[in-house]
């Protein structure tokens, strides 16, 4: 390739970088509504919007990761500067920053895209949407938030309707506790942690493998598959725990914040069935330090994940001395959206955002035009086919497009006062008037 | 600096880069209601949503643009990726590589952030929205799409509310045929028609001086003057030009062309006093070839033009054989909204998406979470306090964030099977049923 020097016209090809999504206009409006369902349901729970850049100084994205983190980073050419690889961090910033202008607790949303250097792989994204909402409080954050978290979430996914799914829940002080009274401690600990969080990525066997590497003995290890193990009701669950006998302060501080917030879950109407205490969560990140959430579709577990988050005694500390403990979740949208489109648990509809085409003939654009106006004064999106050519080539756009109506507005029309529209789904044609029409296209949109 | 070590849990300092645009909630509510009317108002109009990466190949974005883009390119530092500086190119890849899967005249917005790598000045973001919308077709596209966008940009605009404002608009193919007949050609022409563009900011002297430095001779620039300087009613503008006598055949092609577009948009419904033509505008950016376009707001000259565009013969001739004309249209949001505030043409009002504060007092926290739910199923933003705290704290809360609305439910309210609601900005209180206060909520929403 490199001998034989380009023609001077040549052209690039035209390709988007690995890792990065790129929708068709049907897929796209379909992942929008749900963007939409999501925004709108933070909002319904009174969570404020934020927008924080998508560069950050590189100092402060790196300011509590570790190796890890470093390595996932995208930075840009200029010193010092790289992209996001997560909302969380560039709240706490934000909330560090801005303190003495917020009210406390801060209630933010923030959906947006995120950044990572991590080579891609099948389902794995360099850019993609992170929807979160967190809640940070001064000084202090009562334990019904990290219950009513759950209930925001059930809303979510009840709105999006892909079916059952359960938001298992445990907490960070129980695992912490229950280590320690093993004697794994520190950054061993961090490391069985990590390790227990891909129980389900490297199986039973898997894990006893890499814990027997961690030097974590025999007999240790068959309990925390014990431990791990502990299944039943959520209430049964609690009794078991309790009735472990484990002295440890911070495990009994654990068992009875997990209590306190499985019984304030039910109170915000989340159902039984769509929680459930799993003490095999853990949530990689060190970030956590108290309630930690995952949720995953009941009939499609190889979706994964859904959406995780959890409680941080202090989010900003590496920023402020100010005290900021908080609680949140995030959903990942882009591989979320990807697995249902990929499994055809969503379908694509339309490749358009209008309800209607018009359609002049006779060169009646003018009629045209002006019946448009009158659709979108009634909040109908329509459009109209203005292009020099014949009705065929119109008709067969709209097939393309898959709009649901179309209007057809000919000299006949005009003589009469009417349009003739057709609803391109029953194929069903009527001449009627343009408040007629607006009454049927509407009336279709509420059916 | 150096010499000193930091001290161990030394705090990195929040702050974001220069140039980056962040905002407190209460602005960003405000900013997230302009650029929700520009999306709806951009779908009604029937254009789909396009979202592409952020994060282009070089080669893509340095396909078309000389040395001026190079400067203002952000890129990563792994090699041959940048991130975009325009929403314009990436669709020109986007179509150029997506084309047989899309239907045209392919209509799409896209709302994003674009970056900028140039040194940031007063009003000069690193970061900034464009709201973008662009008709593209396949080997031809009709004039009638030119008349077209300046009726959505009116719809925006009008939505917007930020008073009177025009669009003004030109043709590229009279200044070039305007400026062959003076026989300035070429890459002299490209940069005469730059500083042309700067009129408004260098002044007809600066002009007068810098068209010298390019050689022109004075003779000529009292004729450019003289021919920029045509000014009247659109009709009488149009009856100028036809009458100035130049027999460069683009110069009339470009002649008609702002003729007819000219009349459609009047076929449109955009009033009159909103369309000037004027022939100062150039629109530096050599991609344009026929009508351009520039917005001001009459009652605020300061501001500058707040959206901007025009005709291209050939979008992504970089990038495909295929012929695709467009016509599109962009608003620098950041820019807009930054200076709409400065001057206080806009105003924030409250820094929280809720409608309504819940707050429970003698432990009433159920009833308010049952309460919360219930305003929410009718669609109010509604959030319960629900810190242990004293009451005075969590109307303190109340007043910070602005919320429209408080509700109290305390054992007195409870008993009685009601709610205490305090409209925040008339301060009546009175006490209901959650129904009727959802009722009074609602239609507090309409006034």
């Amino acid at each position: 390739m490199d001998k034989t020097p380009p023609p001077i016209l040549a052209k690039v090809v035209p390709t988007t970088l690995d890792g990065f999504m790129e929708l068709l206009p049907a897929e796209q409006i379909l992942f929008n509504k749900m963007l939409d369902v999501i925004r709108e349901t933070y909002e319904l729970f009174g969570f404020s919007p934020l927008d924080t850049p998508a560069v950050e100084k590189l100092e402060v994205l790196l300011a509590k990761s570790g190796g890890e983190t470093t390595k996932q980073i995208l930075p840009l050419q200029k010193e010092g500067q790289a992209l996001r690889f997560d909302l969380t961090v560039p709240l706490a910033r934000y909330v560090a920053q801005r303190y003495r202008d917020l009210a406390f607790p801060f209630r933010r949303y923030q959906l947006a895209k995120v950044y990572r250097g991590e080579r891609p792989q099948k389902g794995r994204y360099r850019e993609f949407y992170q929807c979160d909402i967190d809640i940070i409080g001064d000084g202090q954050l009562g334990l019904i938030n990290d219950a009513e978290i759950p209930s925001i979430i059930y809303a979510v996914f009840q709105r999006l309707g892909f079916g059952p799914f359960t938001i298992r829940i445990n907490n960070r002080k129980i695992l912490n506790g229950f280590f320690c009274s093993q004697n794994i401690t520190g950054e061993q600990q961090k490391e069985v942690l990590r390790v227990i969080d891909r129980l389900d990525k490297i199986g039973k066997n898997g894990v006893s493998q890499e814990l027997a590497e961690l030097e974590v003995p025999e007999a240790t290890i068959s309990k925390i598959f014990g431990f791990i193990g502990i299944t039943g009701k959520n209430s049964d669950i609690i009794e078991q725990l309790k009735g472990l006998g484990i002295a440890d302060e911070t495990f009994n501080a654990g068992v009875d914040e997990l209590d306190t917030v499985i019984n304030a879950i039910r109170r915000f109407g989340v159902p039984e069935e769509n929680v459930a205490i799993d003490l095999k969560i853990a949530r990689g990140l060190d970030y956590y330090t108290g309630t930690v959430y995952e949720t995953a579709l009941n009939d499609y577990p190889e979706v994964g994940s859904i959406c995780s988050g959890g409680r941080y005694d202090n989010l900003a500390e590496c920023y402020t001395d100010k005290n900021l403990p908080g609680v949140g979740i995030s959903i990942g949208l882009t591989r979320l959206f990807s697995k249902l489109l990929e499994m055809q648990i969503i379908k694509t509809s339309g490749s358009t955002s209008a309800q209607l085409l018009i359609i002049p003939m006779d060169d009646q654009l003018d009629k045209a035009i002006e019946a448009s106006a009158r659709f979108r004064q009634s909040g109908i999106s329509a459009m109209v086919y203005s292009e020099q050519a014949k009705p065929a080539k119109a008709f067969k756009y709209a097939n393309r497009l898959k709009v649901p109506f179309v209007a057809i507005i000919g000299g006949q029309e005009v003589s009469q006062g009417k349009i003739s529209v057709k609803n391109m789904m029953t194929g069903v044609q009527q001449l009627t008037t343009v408040s007629e029409a607006i009454e049927l296209i509407q009336h279709r949109g509420e059916g």
